[in-house]
Parts: structure tokens; sequence; C-alpha cells
């Protein structure tokens, strides 16, 4: 199956550069043109793009995607009071089929956003898989241990077997679109010799850790008080930084954290919107990026969100650190696009997308520019930071295949999932019709 | 005429509670029925509102909505270098059909995600008000003085006549919904006479002052070495506060200011995003509230945000102290929404609108929650605020006329408006359909 766009502008290039009215051509999963000129290829389906911005797909970086069943519980409490008070009573009743509806709830609103790939860490990763597997999208997902005593630990742990074998089934699964990491929760769910037993199996599959570091100071401080060093010194110590890495939210690094972070290669997953709601602080994210660390965006789970939508976390990102550091030369919008973009896909080790170039897989969004907010459009770059809304987002391609357009989602009954969303929502809350009284 | 909203979720009333499947009856520019239960009176027109919720518009308190045409301009500039070196030589190049053009697109990109009235300060008013009137829509609109010598002031200063010629021939024109406030740019582009003479008027007429104030510690304290006291002292020395006045920004206003605003009534104008973009830092907005300072919401204009999107206002109020002051408890989803609407409309002299309830005007916009982000909905006032997007608006009713109705605009030309402003932007800047190469 050959596509071509024609009449597109499009964000090509490692440097995200415009070609203006140019020409996108696709062969099954990968680009194989970009160019000015029309192709002399003959194209199965030829897509008239005028007025619409071609730029590659977003990777969401960090989520919880079937929190979406949650949306909104806790919101106004701290992190503390929100999670174990509001969040875990309500998720202490989530079946098995709970956790694929609540994914393809989320898929829809992240392909319909812009969001091609994404990264997540919660529970019942076969359900999950299987909703991602329906819709056509890409993950890296891992089933994170957690230990709160060391009498949990190691061999016979479930959550430690469960993640292992996770990644030992399913790891480069579906054409490569299911990836899978291992994951810790937190250092403050882990203990000491959890984390060592799974740095040995990480470390023997060479396998991509996903962790939750210093996201608050309490976090931070209650850890450099219990073991007189920091998350990341902790983990460090512990030996499971010998693989790629990644830390979600880093809000409390120190400058010690940094340069072992930026030594052993690790993403900091960025999540301004949920950062921001929970009070938790403004991360580093401009020092972070002059030092050369890879930084990525993320949504978080959309019960400290409200939602899943990147154009939303590239926004944020762009002007809070502005804000905070009282200066609007930082962070510029090729910045920041890149961080939701090939900085996300660097991170999953999915290093043939992210970009739009002859040879890597389409993943690649369209944006429609007929609209009031996007004209005149002076810089691509800058509209899509300042302007553009998810909404804007008008086709979704994920390895060479439309899973969205025009509104219509082309790998999930949307009429079904909302009943099955509102059916458990009934269950969980006491709702009628999704709607709380 | 008469229009009833039937099988609506109704968010009415000063605490802004929720009926769920209700009824919302209008006659002419008037809200006369809300309710569970069906009116007995007969309606011309019933909407079936099954999941959508009607909640009041929203009130856009501080743009420069022509600047529509300046999408963009400067962006990544600090303030001075983005208004002095950017903004002005661009404007300088404005001809007064091109405010009325400006103001079209700003009014479709504001209306077609909810805002039913706004506040506005900038050059051509007439224009302005041609274009607020063609689409049936509100605005107050103040057309500044300026005065950068003794010279300029006090009677001769053409901009100091029109602004009170504006006044005395528009104010409360078009059945009320063009209000004409007086306005001052700034204390740093304004003479201590000018302001004297000024505040004679502005009490022989008992009109609101729209005035940009300690928008930058540079301006702030610029004025403090000046004049030995800060902006809002300064003011309220030139007698000029005797009337209903808003302070644009307030970014860094001191304890003392606080009381003075507290004492003499100013609304505060919030304008997150600009204030976020440009690096201004972050305004008190929790302690202005909590001292019972009237606060309303804006987007500045778009060559500092860069669109004029109230949902992106409201989130970022919402969000961005929580992190800033490591407290997600303050300012909750309804304290924000009230920024959005009723405080709006206070700040505009408008006590009939803001609220949804009988006897007020019909200025009320649907939401429609058939969206994958905004199910499950266990609370209207965060989904609102934190799920919620501009582009959920799928109606705009501005005094009992519906001005924006699903993706279409009733009042306005869409292609036309985006002809015309891609002619303008040609002259404006090197460019071809609207796009800068």
């Amino acid at each position: 199956m050959k596509i071509l766009f024609e009449k597109a502008d499009i964000l090509f290039g490692d440097n995200l550069d415009v070609i203006f009215n140019g020409y996108l051509g696709i062969q099954d999963d990968k680009i194989i043109y970009v160019g000015e000129d029309k192709p002399t290829q003959k194209y199965d389906v030829v897509k008239d793009m005028s007025d619409k911005l071609l730029m590659p797909g977003l990777f969401n970086s960090h989520s919880h995607a079937a929190m979406t069943l949650l949306r909104g519980v806790g919101t106004g409490f701290p992190l503390q009071e929100w999670l174990f008070d509001n969040v875990i009573p309500i998720e202490d009743k989530l079946v098995p089929n709970d956790i694929r509806v609540g994914n393809q709830l989320a898929i829809m609103e992240m392909i319909s956003t812009g969001t091609v790939s994404f990264s997540d860490m919660y529970v019942y990763p076969v359900e999950q898989i299987k909703a991602v597997m329906d819709a056509k999208m890409k993950i890296n997902i891992c089933r994170p241990i957690l230990a709160f005593t060391p009498e949990d630990f190691p061999e016979k742990n479930e959550r430690f077997i469960e993640s292992l074998w996770l990644y030992d089934n399913y790891h480069n699964h579906d054409d490569g679109r299911i990836r899978i990491d291992l994951g810790i929760h937190a250092e403050y769910t882990s203990t000491e010799d959890s984390v060592r037993a799974y740095a040995v199996e990480a470390k023997k599959r060479n396998a991509n850790i996903h962790v939750h570091v210093s996201e608050t100071i309490k976090e931070h401080n209650e850890c450099k008080e219990k073991y007189g060093k920091t998350p990341t010194k902790w983990l460090k110590d512990l030996g499971i930084l010998e693989t790629q890495s990644q830390f979600a939210h880093g809000v409390c690094l120190e400058d010690e954290d940094l340069n072992i972070i930026k030594e052993k290669g690790i993403t900091i997953v960025h999540n301004p919107s949920s950062n921001m709601k929970l009070g938790s602080g403004f991360a580093r994210i401009s020092k972070m990026h002059d030092m050369g660390i890879n930084v990525s965006l993320g949504t978080d789970g959309a019960a400290s969100n409200n939602n899943l939508n990147m154009f939303e976390e590239m926004h944020l990102a762009a002007i809070i650190h502005k804000g905070n550091q009282n200066d609007p030369t930082i962070l510029p919008s090729k910045t920041v696009i890149k961080m939701a973009t090939v900085n996300g896909a660097r991170m999953q080790g999915r290093l043939d997308t992210g970009v739009i170039k002859t040879g890597f897989k389409a993943d690649i969004i369209a944006i429609d520019f007929n609209k009031p907010h996007l004209i005149p459009n002076i810089n691509y770059l800058d509209s899509i930071i300042y302007s553009a809304q998810g909404s804007d987002v008008c086709m979704t391609m994920i390895d060479g295949f439309i899973v969205y357009e025009d509104g219509k989602f082309k790998t999930i009954d949307e009429e079904q999932t909302y009943n099955e969303v509102r059916e458990i929502t009934e269950r969980l809350y006491e709702v009628y019709d999704g709607k709380k009284r």
C-alpha cells in the first residue's frame, strides 16, 4: 500500500525545517519520499493536504492510561492524600477488563490529539496490550515492582515475576509496536533488596527501566533521611542505572543528581500539568536541556491532569519555566517540539521514528491550519506550541496506517467504548450515565 | 422569539450548582426559565441538549483583539524588546480597516471558544466597534491615552480627545452591548499631568478606567525610582482611582498596593499565558482572592499568548499557582470559573449577566461532553477547568442570539475574513498565503 500526501507543508528532518507545498510518500509502514517535487513513482492513494501541516506524531512519555476511568478523582488534594485516600480506594475495585476499556478511552483521546506512542505503567498489562494492539497504536509498557517490606522480595513476589514474564513474552511484539520496559514504582515503594535483584534481571535483558523519581520534596527528603542520599544516588548505588533508564517527574533533582543522570544517559520525563496541579513544583527542565540531558514530555495519568493531551503539555513546558525563571528566551519552540517527538521516541528505544525522513516509520500527524486561531501563521514552530490545540489534529497515522481522520476513529468503536466506560463508572462511583450527581 | 433548551445539564445560579437533565428558557435577550421540570409555556424553538452542559459565557477581561494580525510576533523576546523592537514596527503599518478585520478574526476565535464579551484596548476603536456590532458580540472598549512628555498634555492631545469622544458617543451603544471605558496605557507611557487631567474627566462621567499596572518588575521598580512610589500609589495620588478601575496583570503588586486595590474596589485582570510567555512571573492571585479582591481573567493580545482561548486561561490560572506555591488546595475550580464569568461581567459594569438565572441576559455557552477526554465526568467544575478545551464549545449565545453553533459562524463570513487577513498579512510581513517562509 502506497500513500502520497500532496500540497502539504511538512515539518521534516532532525532540524524541523519546513517544506512548503510539498510531497510525502509512504509505502506500508515507512516514509519513502519527502520533497518539494512531485515523485515520479505511482501511489495507490493520493491525499490533498492543502492548509495542513504534516509533522512527526507525538510521544507521551509517561502515563497511566487506564486512569482515564479515574479522571478527576482527588482533584484539589496534595499528592499523598490524592494517591492514598482518593485514588487507591477506587483502583482497588478495578478488574482486568476495566483496564482494556480504560485504555481504549485513553487511546481515543491520545490519537485524536496527535499521540502515536506512549510509555505506560499500571496494572493488568496484558489487557492494556490487547487495547493497544486492537487500536494499532504503539506502547512501551512496564509492570512496576512494589515492595514495601524486605519480606516481599525478591524471588516469590508476584509483581516481580509478572514484570519479567511480560518482558520475556511481549517485548518487540506486534511488529515492534509493543515494547516492554522494566519498572519500579518509586523509591518510597521499594526495598533495597528488591531493586538490587531487579537490577540483575534488567542487565541480563538490557531492558529499559521506568521509575518515578523525586516527584515531590517530601519523597525526596524522606529518602535522604532514611538512606542519607537522594533517590537518584540510591538507585545508582543499587546498580539499577546500568541500562537505559527513564525518570518520570524529577521535580526536586539536585545538581549531583543531574550529573549522575547526564553520565548514565537517563531520560527525564517532564509532566508539567501534573506537577502544577498536584503542587509538586518546577522541574529544572531548562538546565537539564542545557546540560544535554534527554528530556521528553508526558501527561501522567488522567486523575492528576485531567486529560492526555500532549499539545497542552508542550504549551505548558514552553511557558511555565519562562514565567518561573523570568526569562522568555529559554526553551524555544523547536526544543519543546523535539521533547514531544524525537526525544520521546529515543527514550522508548525507537530509533526509527520521531522524525519525518525517508526510511523512518510513518508515525505522522496532520494539523489543520484553516482555523481562526492559526491564522496568520508566521512561524510553524511557534504556532504549534502557542496557538495550536490538540483538537486541530485532523489525521493520525501510525506505522503507515491511518488510525484517526477528520474526527473518525478507524480502529475503535467510539459509541461502544463510551457505553462500556459508563457501565464501569457506575460500578466504581455512584454515578448515572457517567456523571456523578 | 422564545427558545427552549431541553435535556440540558445546566451550571446555574451564583453558586454554580448543577441541574441535571433540565430546561432553560429564553425570550428575546433574557433567560426566563431555569429548572428541572418542563415549563408549561410554549416556545418557538426547542433544542435538544443531551450530553451538553449549558454554562455562563466567558468574559475575556483584557485583550488587544486586532493583534491577531500580529499573532506570534516577537515570540521569545522579553517584554520591552517584544514591544518596541518587534510589535511596534508592525503596528506602525496598520490602517483602520485592518483593525476591523483583525477584530473579526479575533471574534471568530473568541466566540468559537466560548467568549461572549471582551474588554479591549487598542487603536481605531470605531473600526473595532463595527466588527463587534456586525458579530453581535459584547465589548468594553477603551482608547488609552499616551503621553511621553509633559508637552503632550492635556487639552490638545488627540488620543485624550478621542478617548473622551468615544465615551460620549458610544457608551451603552447597540442595546448596551458596546460599553466604553477610559484607558491609560500604563504609568511608563504617561505623565502626571495627563493622568490628573484624565481623572477629572473620568469622575465627571463616572467611567471605568482600564490600565496596565505592574506587569513587570522592571516597570514597577523604575516607577519607584522615578516617583518614589509604586504605580498603584502613583495612580491613587493622581486621583484616577475614584471611579471603578481595572488593573491588567498586577504581577509585581506589593502588599500596600493590594490594600489600595481592595479599598478602591479595583478589579485585577489576571493574564496567565501572557505573564508566563513573556517571563513576567506570577501575580499573587490566590492572596488577592482571599483578600476579597475581584479577580477576572484575560488572554492579553495574540502576540503575547498566542491565541484568545479563555479555556486555556482558566486552566493556567488553576494550575500554575498551585505549582508555584506548592499547594494544590488553592484556587479551586469554582473560584476560577467565577473569575472567567461573573467577575469579568461585574468588572465590565454588566450586572445583568455572567450567571445563569432568570431575568439575566442570555449569554450562554454549551459544551459538548460526548468526547473521549470528558468521560467520565465526576465533577462538572473540575471537568471544565482540567479536561475541557475551547474546541468543546458547540454553541455560543449572546443576548439570546446564537452567534456560533456546531462549528458554524452565524454572524461572520469565515472564508471572506480569512481572505482579508491573508491580504493584510501579505502587506505587514513578507508572506504568501498567510504563511511566512
